[in-house]
C-alpha cells in the first residue's frame, strides 16, 4: 500500500505523553509510533507490520459491509458475530428448516449455503492519500457552499473512477474533520457462503435481556467463506466458484488468557463524535439529545396507544417502537454519562488549554481565538433553525408514507441528473438499496398510526416561532376548510390519507422507476406534499452544505491545534475504515460496591438458564457443563469455560465481528457490543468505565469441538480435536 | 449469673476442628472456649468476658420484644434500627406532625416522646440451667404426649414462679431440640422514649426496592431512652420517671473498618433450622416450600383480581398481599439456594459421616440407627395427614374472619382453666397483645376478598384425600341446600356471611371478654363453625404434642451425636436469647463475574438518588455529599464517607438492630438486613454467600453530626462535633 508519509510524521513525538490510549481507534498508519507502547504492554509482532494493509495481520482483517470479519483459513474461511450471520441463516431457513434456531454446520464444501445475494465481503487492498486531489487548487473567493459541493463532486468522480474495474469498491473518507481525505480501495467478493453458525440459543444467549449488559454469555459467532471465480477474480455467486485464497489469514487462541494481557482489536467502527468542540458537547446535552429523547417517548406513546392491545397493530408498530426505544435508551444512557463524566468540563478544559498553550504566541494565540470565534458562529447561525430543521427532520420518523413518498420524490429528482451529480444514496450503485427499503417499509404501515403520527408532528410543526416556520404546512393547513386551526389540520389529514396509494406497496415500486413529471402527475397527495417540503429541504441542504464548507475550512486547525498541543497523539473519528484500536483485559468498578471481574465462565450460563429464550441453550451444553468436560478450554486460572472477556478497547456500530487480538495476533475472541456504563463512548473514552464485550476463542472452540461437533472447520483452521464422539452428533440443523 | 458447667464442659475440644465457625450462633456461654479463634482474628477483649451477662459488653445489650439493642451511654440511651423505632415515630405522629416522614430529634429529656404503650425493654439478668427441673423426674411410662405436656406446664409454672416481683420477664427455652432447658430471666423496662431517628429518606433509603439487597445505602438507626421510676425499678411510664442508669454501655466506633477485620453481633436471633435431620430438609424442599409458594401465589392472584383497579379494596388487601409475597418470594429464594448449595446431600453426607463415626462400636452403631429410624417414622406419621394439617392452617390465612372467630372461640375456651394451664397465647400475659392483634386486623378486612379465600380454601379442603378430610368442612357443605357440591358450597358460603358480626371490631372486642358459653349463644356463624373446626384443631395439637414428645426423647441424642462427632463445637439453633455471631468484614461472588465489594459509600447514595422514594435523601446530605463534607468520618481508604458494610456474621428475625462491636468492643454498626444470597440462612450458612448487612457507625454519626445537628446525643456519648453549624438546623421534625 502507499501513503503519504508527511500527515503522520507528527506522531514521531508520542512518548512524552503518559496517558496510554486505550480505546481510541488508531489508523493503522499510526500504529508503528505507538510501537514502544504496545511491546510495553506485551506485543510481540513488529508494530510497523500494522501499516502494511496487506500483510499480516492486517490483509486478514474484512469488512461485510455492516460488520467486520477476519479471514482464518488459507481457504476464504471468515469468522465474525452471529449476528452478523444471522440475515443468512434467516434467508436460509423455511417453514421445515429453521436454521436461525437450529444453528446450521456445513460438514463438507457442497453443504455450504449461499449466504444471500447482498452478501459482500470487503477486503481492503489500498489506502491512497488524496487530500490535494479533493481540497487542492480551490478557486479563489469560492463560498463555503461552493466548497462543499465542490469537494463533493471531486469525491464522488474519484470514486467513480477508482470502480471502473468492477472487482473492486472505493470510497473516499474525511479524516480530522477534513484535515485529510483517503481513497480507500477495496477488492469486493460478491460470493459469500454460510458455513456455520450455532443454534440461536447459543448465538444470542441472553438476547435482548442481555443487550449492552455485563456479565454476558453469548456465543456470538458465525462463519462465512469467500468464494471467487475459478480465474481468482471476483465472480457473481455460481457453483463454479472456488474458495478465495487471501493472502493472509489468523489463528484462533487456544492460550490462557488474563487480566492485564494486551488485546488488539482491528475492524471498521462506523462513526464518532470524540474530536468535537465544547460548544457542539453543549448543543448535544442540553438540546438534541433531551429533544430526541422527549420526542421519541411522545412518539412511542402514541404508537402504544394505537395498538390497545391488537396485536396486528402492535407487530406492524413493532420495529418503529424498537428503534425509538432503543436510541432512547441510548440516548439517556449517554446524557447520564456525560453528566457523570463531566464530559461538558473536559472540553473545556481543553480548549482553555489550548488557550494557554497558543497564549505564549500572540499572533497564534489570536488565530486560535478567531478560529474559535467563527466556529462558534457557525453552530450558532445552526441554531437559530435548529427547532424547525429538527421538526423536518421529524415529520419522515413521524409517518412512514411521508418518508416514503420523499423517497420517490427525490429519487425521481435526482434521476433527472447525470450519476456523477446525484446525491449521495441516489445514484446508481444505490438502486438495489433503495428498492430494498421501500419493501421493507411496507410491514411498518399501519395508515391510523401514521395519522396519529402525522398529526402529532404537524402540530408540532404549527407551533415552532415565528422565524422557523416550514411554510409548506403552514400553506396545507391554512388552505384547508375550517373555523379552528385544528379543524383545518383534520380536514388536511382527512385529504392526505383519502388521496394516496402510498400504503401500497406495488404502487411505490412502480412510481419508484418513474421520472419526476409522471410522478408527480399522479396527484397523489402525499407525493405533492413531499414535493412541496422539497423546497425547505433544499434550503436545508444547501444550508448544510455551506456549514460544511466551512467545517472543512474550519476544524482541521482546530483538530491540528489539538494534535499540536498533544505531541501528535490523536485519532481521527470513526469513519468505517480500518482502524486498530488497543488495550488490555480488565474489569470495572459498575457502581458503588459493585465489581464487574474482566472474565465470564460457564458458571454464569448455569445461573442464567431458564430453559425458555434468552437464557436457552442446548441440551447437551447444558450437561457437558453440568458434567464440567471442558478439556484443554478451561482456564487454568478460572478453573472452568470463560465464555466473555471485556477489554479496554472501544468499538461502535461497524465494529460487531471485530477479532480481538493477544500478542501473536492470534485471536482471542470477536468483539460484538460495549457495556452499559461506556454508552457514551463515542464520545468520550472514560478509560475507568468503557469496555468492549468480546466473546473469548476458547467458548468458540469449545461449542464447535464439544457441543456442535464442527470438526471439519477445526482441521482446516489447524486445531486439534477432542471430544471426537461429538463428530456423531446431529448438525445443529436438525432439519431434513 | 449462674450456669452448670457441664453441659458445655464438651467446647473445650474446640481447637482440634478447622472450621471457622463465621455466621454460627453460639451462646454467650460458648464464646470462652472459642477463644483462642476470637484472639487469632484480633479480639482484644477477653473472651471469659462475653460468658459474663452483666459485664461488659454483654450488659449493654438489650432486647425491645422485635428487635435488638444496645446501651450507649450511662443514662439508658438505646440505639436499635430505625425500623425498630418506626412504630414509636408513627404512633407520636399527627396530621401537622409527620415523625416518619421527617424524622425526630429530642434536643433535651424534655422533648423525649412516649415510644409507645407497649414499647419494652428486656435486660437480661440471668440464665440458669433448669434442664433437671423441666425434664428430669419423668414418670415412668409416660406417653410422648403426656411428656410434652409435662414439660409445658413444668415450663408455665416456671415463669409464673420467676416473674411474681413484677419487675421480670422470664421464658423458659429448650436448647439442642431439648436436650437442655434455660431459664432467662430479664429485667424488664415500661417506660421507653423516643429520642431520636433520622428522616425516612435516610432510615428507609432504599425501601422495599433495596430490601434484602446489596449494595446497601440505608440509614436504618434510631435512639431510644430506657426510663425508671425514681427509686431505680421499672416504672409505668410517668413524668416523674427518670433514665435508667445501664451498668455496662457500648461505645460508638470511629475508626477505620477494613476487609477481614473483626465483627462480633450480639443480639437476640429468633429462630433458625440448622440443626434439622436430612428428611425434615427433604419434606421442607419438596414438599412444605413449594406448597407454601404455590398457596401464596393461588391467594394473591384472588386477592389482586378482588381489586380490579378499585383502591379502597387494594388498600385493604395491601398488607396481606404484602406478606404472602414476602414470604413466597423468601421461600423461592431459599428453595435456590437449597439447591445451589445442595443442602440435602450435605445433611445426608453429615448422617453417613455419623453413621461411619459410629461404625467401630457395634452398639453405639445400632443405637443410632435405631434413633435415625425412630425419628424418620416420627416424620412419616406427621407426613400422614400433613396436606389436612397444612389446609386446615391455611383456613385461618384465607379468611381473617374465620381466623378472628378462631380467636375468640380459643381466647373464651382458655379463660375458663386456671392461667397456668391455659395454652401459651391466651394466658394473662397475652390479653393486650390479643386485643391489639383484634384491632389491627380490621384494615385488613374486606368481606368480598374474604369470601373469595374462604371459597377458594373450603374448595383445597374438598379436593383432600379420603383419609385426610376435614370432617366439619364436609359436614357444613354436606348439609348446605344445593344439588352439585358447587352450589352447596355457595350455599353454605352466603349463610356464613349472611349471619355474622366478625367484621365489626366493637362487636370482637366485646366478644373477647365473653365466656364460651355465652359467645356460642350469639349463634354468629363463624363462631360456631370455628367452634367445629376445633375439634380437628384439638385433634392436630394432641398430635402436635405427641410428635413434641417424642422429639423430646429423640433430637437431643441426634444432635448430641453430631456434637460428639464435631468434637463439642456446635451452636444450638436460635430461639430469641441471647447470642453472639462472629466473622469478618468481607464482600462475596455475587454471581459469574460480578463481585459485591464489602463496603457501600456515599457514592452509591449519589448514584441511586432520584430525589423521589425510596430513593430521596435530605437536601443537605446530597450539598453535603456533592461537597465531599464528610469530615473525619471519611474512611482512610475508601478516600470517601462508608455507609455500609458487609460481614461473615449471620442474621435472622429478631436480630434487627443487633450491634456489631469491633475487636474492642466498641460499636462500629447495626446489623439490620441480611443478602439475597444468603436467605438460606436459616437452614444452612454458606460461608461464601451468607453475608450481614450493616450500617456503618460512621455515617450514624456523621448524619447525627453533619446532617441532623444531633449534637446533644454525640455530646452524651462522649463523642466530638465536627460541624458545629448544624446545631441551628431546623431538627428533622420540620413540624409545628
Amino acid at each position: 500500500m502507499r501513503f503519504s508519509p508527511a500527515l503522520f510524521l507528527v506522531l514521531s513525538a508520542f512518548f512524552a505523553t503518559t496517558a496510554r490510549g486505550d480505546g481510541e481507534m488508531w489508523m493503522p498508519q499510526q500504529v508503528p509510533a505507538l510501537g514502544e507502547e504496545l511491546k510495553a504492554m506485551g506485543l510481540q509482532l513488529d508494530p510497523n507490520s500494522f501499516a502494511d494493509l496487506t500483510g499480516f495481520p492486517m490483509g486478514a482483517v474484512v469488512w461485510t459491509g455492516g460488520c467486520s470479519a477476519a479471514f482464518v483459513s488459507d481457504d476464504g474461511l471468515i469468522v465474525t458475530n452471529h449476528h452478523c450471520v444471522d440475515g443468512s441463516l434467516q434467508y436460509n431457513s423455511t417453514a421445515e428448516r429453521d436454521l436461525l434456531t437450529d444453528g446450521f454446520l456445513a460438514r463438507t464444501r457442497g453443504e455450504e449455503l449461499h449466504a444471500s445475494p447482498n452478501a459482500r465481503v470487503y477486503v481492503t487492498t489500498d489506502i491512497d492519500d488524496v487530500t490535494k486531489e479533493i481540497v487542492g487548487n480551490m478557486p479563489a473567493g469560492i463560498s463555503d457552499q461552493e466548497r462543499a459541493e465542490l469537494i463533493d463532486d471531486r469525491r464522488k468522480q474519484m470514486v467513480i473512477e477508482c470502480e471502473q474495474s468492477g472487482d473492486v469498491r472505493c470510497w473516499v473518507r474525511s479524516f480530522f474533520g477534513g484535515e485529510s481525505f483517503l481513497r480507500l480501495t477495496a477488492l469486493i467478493i460478491r460470493d459469500v457462503r454460510l458455513v456455520y453458525a450455532p443454534a440461536q440459543s447459543i448465538g444470542n444467549f441472553g438476547g435482548e435481556v442481555d443487550n449492552w449488559m455485563w456479565p454476558r454469555h453469548t456465543g456470538d459467532f458465525g462463519f462465512y467463506r469467500a468464494y471467487v471465480g475459478p480465474d481468482g477474480k471476483p465472480a457473481d455467486h455460481s457453483p463454479e466458484n472456488v474458495p478465495y485464497q487471501p493472502s493472509h489469514h489468523l489463528k484462533m487462541s487456544t492460550r490462557d488468557l488474563d487480566e492485564e494481557d494486551l488485546v488488539l482489536l482491528a475492524g471498521y467502527p462506523g462513526s464518532t463524535s470524540r474530536l468535537v468542540t465544547a460548544d457542539e458537547v453543549r448543543i448535544a446535552e442540553q438540546i438534541t439529545m433531551p429533544r430526541e429523547v422527549r420526542l421519541r417517548t411522545e412518539l412511542v406513546d402514541i404508537l402504544d396507544a394505537q395498538a390497545n392491545g391488537n396485536r396486528d397493530v402492535q407487530i406492524a408498530n413493532a420495529s418503529r417502537i424498537r428503534s425509538l426505544n432503543n436510541y432512547k435508551k441510548k440516548y439517556t444512557g449517554v446524557l447520564t454519562a456525560f453528566s457523570r463524566d463531566g464530559l461538558l468540563d473536559q472540553k473545556l478544559n481543553l480548549e482553555n488549554e489550548l488557550a494557554a498553550f497558543y497564549g505564549a504566541n500572540p499572533e497564534r494565540a489570536d488565530e486560535y481565538a478567531a478560529l474559535r470565534r467563527e466556529y462558534r458562529q457557525l453552530l450558532e447561525r445552526e441554531q437559530s433553525t435548529d427547532e424547525r430543521d429538527a421538526i423536518f427532520r421529524w415529520l419522515y420518523t413521524a409517518s412512514p408514507l411521508l418518508e416514503q413518498a420523499n423517497r420517490l420524490v427525490r429519487t425521481a429528482t435526482e434521476r433527472e441528473k447525470p450519476d456523477g451529480d446525484r446525491e449521495e444514496g441516489y445514484q446508481q450503485r444505490d438502486w438495489p438499496r433503495i428498492q430494498a427499503d421501500l419493501r421493507r417499509t411496507q410491514q411498518s404501515i399501519h395508515v391510523p398510526s401514521d395519522r396519529a403520527g402525522l398529526r402529532w408532528v404537524f402540530a408540532k410543526a404549527l407551533d415552532l416561532p415565528s422565524d422557523q416556520r416550514i411554510d409548506a404546512i403552514d400553506a396545507a393547513v391554512a388552505s384547508a376548510p375550517g373555523v379552528t386551526q385544528d379543524e383545518r389540520l383534520e380536514a388536511l389529514l382527512d385529504d392526505l390519507y383519502a388521496n394516496t396509494q402510498m400504503n401500497d406497496l406495488d404502487t411505490r415500486l412502480a412510481w419508484a422507476e418513474a421520472d419526476r413529471k409522471s410522478l408527480l402527475k399522479q396527484s397523489d397527495q402525499f407525493v405533492a406534499m413531499a414535493a412541496r417540503l422539497r423546497t425547505l429541504g433544499d434550503t436545508i441542504d444547501d444550508e448544510t452544505s455551506a456549514r460544511e464548507g466551512a467545517q472543512y475550512r474550519l476544524r482541521p486547525m482546530l483538530i491540528a491545534a489539538q494534535r499540536e498541543m498533544q505531541d501528535g497523539r490523536l485519532a481521527p473519528d470513526a469513519n468505517s475504515t480500518l482502524r486498530v484500536s488497543f488495550g488490555t483485559v480488565r474489569g470495572y468498578e459498575a457502581r458503588d460496591a459493585v465489581y464487574y471481574r474482566a472474565q465470564s465462565t460457564m458458571d454464569g450460563i448455569l445461573q442464567k438458564y431458564t430453559g425458555e429464550p434468552p437464557f436457552d441453550s442446548p441440551a447437551r451444553q447444558i450437561q457437558l457443563a453440568k458434567d464440567r468436560r471442558f478439556g484443554p478450554y478451561t482456564d487454568p486460572d478460572l478453573g472452568t469455560l470463560p465464555v466473555g472477556f471485556l477489554s479496554t478497547c472501544s468499538v461502535t456500530n461497524g465494529s460487531s465481528g471485530t477479532s480481538a487480538l493477544n500478542a501473536y495476533g492470534e485471536i482471542i475472541g470477536l468483539a460484538f457490543d460495549m457495556n452499559w456504563e461506556g454508552v457514551a463512548a463515542d464520545w468520550v473514552v472514560n478509560e475507568d468505565v468503557v469496555r468492549t464485550i468480546q466473546v473469548d476463542s476458547r467458548y468458540m472452540l469449545w461449542v464447535m469441538d464439544a457441543v456442535d461437533g464442527a470438526h471439519n472447520l477445526l482441521q482446516e483452521m489447524g486445531l486439534g480435536i477432542h471430544f471426537p464422539e461429538a463428530a456423531n452428533l446431529a448438525a445443529p440443523d436438525t432439519g431434513p
